[in-house]
């Protein structure tokens, strides 16, 4: 099946082939192609933690996400500018998505007062006052040269009442126009809305139709993953996700594990980011074709066996799980460097197996199979 | 000038030029070539911390070193050999050089208690009682399948007194001959003499008598880069070297700076090994043409330029001044990676430079234009 491209007013994507809500696709940007769906390495500070940019291309990623927060924190959006972009601080040619900060100024800044037209905050790295509004957000993110833009949002927090999701989600629908209004229009570059609404089925719809109104190059969904569990992500989803237009891409924002991508992928989640596969690798845990595995625990300090002997990173094809252990045991830097490297690679391995499936029209096959694999591990240990 | 190529018992030594006392050649051993004068990285437990093998090899290093007090600790070496051996194990088919686990039981283990044979200690990871002897030491090397082993020796500390220093030397020159017996002689593997004596020439001289006598794949200079200071450890060389056999390679331990080897390579020194590279790299110094930097220094926040020109690493390659010295202010762990990778790739192209400059009898010049090299930061800053 062969969807005609569609152009929004800043990426051109394409749909290869639906497998029943699963789509593949291309979105097309100014700095090259995202096929999708597609998993997005997270380089918080402008550096995929651990890995070296050569590193993270050869897994096969296309799109590395930054952090505004962080970023205009440390080292700052104006001198990131004045050295040529995010682009070339982090040697990153290829798509770039910035979260708006958002999620981090409710996290880690200290004395975050929250105002009707934004948000003032304290620095946690040196205690400095900062403000970031709609239009600030986004000039941030013009300053970094942003691919793919976030506007400003809430990330209600959860578990949340009613009339507080509701008040929150109203604010972020403010705060999505002001973003529009604010957001620099290039070709091949785009600003992505974020659906909001916490597990309320009817405030989700609220804001998908608010936001649909506005108009974006691409849908969001976020105030997920954070706690709710994935029978209630995935339920947010299905009453989400028919209403996105379908001729934009969707982005399921730091969602998740193999399965909760897999699941997205068969509700039609296009775009995925996560810390999981990187901060995994640096605490010695693996993500395999045979489930998740802890390094340093002592049934592996003998064990020649490559760690996952369908991977072809440097991890898997050139060392032994009893390397990979003892690097872990002797607190050895590499340790975390090949595990991050291989997780990241096993995460794009599985994103080309789910964009092969879904062109043939074979997605539940794939993932049956895929989480059969996942068993093998809890069967045979 | 071509010099027959010489067999010693283990390597056949090949030199092709000299230039005064300085040498260019190759060591043939059963992993490949070492070309001479050579610096090999270091890699303690099994890696060269913060680098890939991969990475390791691109900056054109031929030989790492292992060390045997830290691998027989953790993880074993019976394990590393049921494992294949130590090049397997850390995927380094090259030559690998051990030092004996002397220097590190008498820096780092506690409760050591030397005896005529050898010493017992215990272990700094688990308190474990440990034992090495000679015979234990060639058997643990031998089970790592090391291709240049390094006899048990006591690096004397310094200062010490005329007496310690040749009772010492006396003990480790005995140690010395039961490595020899002790050692199991393969094509393409070889052992290496240590001459001690601390500072004290006469002492130094009849170290090397005793282990010509002994008769040494190779002839390593130990007990110096131990506090003596540049102009002690040179004036001991001069005393040292000129009585080394010709026809044999000839290692100073454990040294140095970038001016240290230059230095030592005049004095026709072949092999060096040292942490500077490696550990500079972790803490933010960077070795180069213009001399060193930190670049933790302010000064760098806003630096466009690469931090050196002249190398092709990824760090200079593909990354500014600016972006470095964020990643280390921000605790980014590519910041050691990155830095470590152009160290160590400094050093090779230093020794490349000392090779060619020797093959066309230009050492004097080329070191003087290195030298001034090193002073431009001084001046220009």
């Amino acid at each position: 099946m062969n969807i005609t491209p569609t152009m929004t007013a800043g990426f051109r994507f394409q749909t290869l082939a639906t497998d029943g809500p699963a789509r593949t696709g291309i979105l097309h940007t100014a700095h090259g192609p995202l096929e999708t769906p597609a998993f997005m390495a997270v380089g918080t500070a402008g550096t995929v933690k651990a890995m070296t940019a050569d590193a993270v291309r050869a897994t096969g990623c296309q799109c590395v996400l930054g952090n505004t927060y962080h970023l205009m924190l440390r080292p700052g959006a104006e001198r990131i500018a004045a050295l040529g972009g995010l682009h070339r601080f982090m040697d990153w040619p290829g798509p770039i998505l910035t979260d708006s900060g958002g999620f981090q100024i409710m996290s880690l800044a200290a004395l975050r007062k929250i105002d009707r037209d934004g948000v003032t905050f304290q620095s946690h790295i040196d205690g400095s006052r900062h403000r970031l509004t709609p239009a600030i957000c986004m000039e941030l993110q013009r300053l970094f040269d942003t691919t793919i833009s976030m506007v400003l949002d809430e990330c209600t927090p959860f578990p949340a009442t009613y009339e507080a999701a509701e008040s929150s989600m109203e604010m972020s629908m403010r705060w999505a126009r002001s973003s529009r209004e604010a957001f620099c229009q290039r070709p091949g570059y785009g600003l992505f809305g974020i659906v909001q609404g916490s597990t309320y089925a009817d405030l989700r719809l609220r804001s998908v139709r608010a936001l649909k109104d506005i108009g974006f190059d691409g849908y969001a969904v976020g105030g997920l993953a954070v706690g709710e569990g994935q029978p209630a992500m995935l339920a947010t989803l299905d009453v989400t996700v028919p209403h996105l237009p379908e001729d934009a891409p969707r982005y399921l924002m730091g969602v998740g594990t193999p399965d909760d991508i897999l699941c997205a992928v068969e509700r039609g989640i296009d775009m995925f980011d996560c810390v999981i596969p990187t901060r995994a690798g640096r605490t010695a845990r693996a993500y395999t074709a045979s489930g998740v595995y802890n390094l340093r625990n002592a049934r592996f300090a003998d064990d020649p066996a490559p760690l996952d002997p369908e991977c072809e990173c440097p991890a898997c094809s050139r060392h032994s799980r009893a390397y990979l252990h003892h690097l872990f045991r002797a607190g050895e830097m590499l340790g975390p460097m090949l595990l991050t490297w291989h997780n990241l690679a096993y995460y794009q391995s599985l994103m080309r197996g789910i964009r092969r499936a879904i062109q043939v029209g074979e997605l539940s096959d794939y993932a049956a199979r895929v989480r059969a694999g996942w068993k093998m591990q809890e069967v045979s240990r």
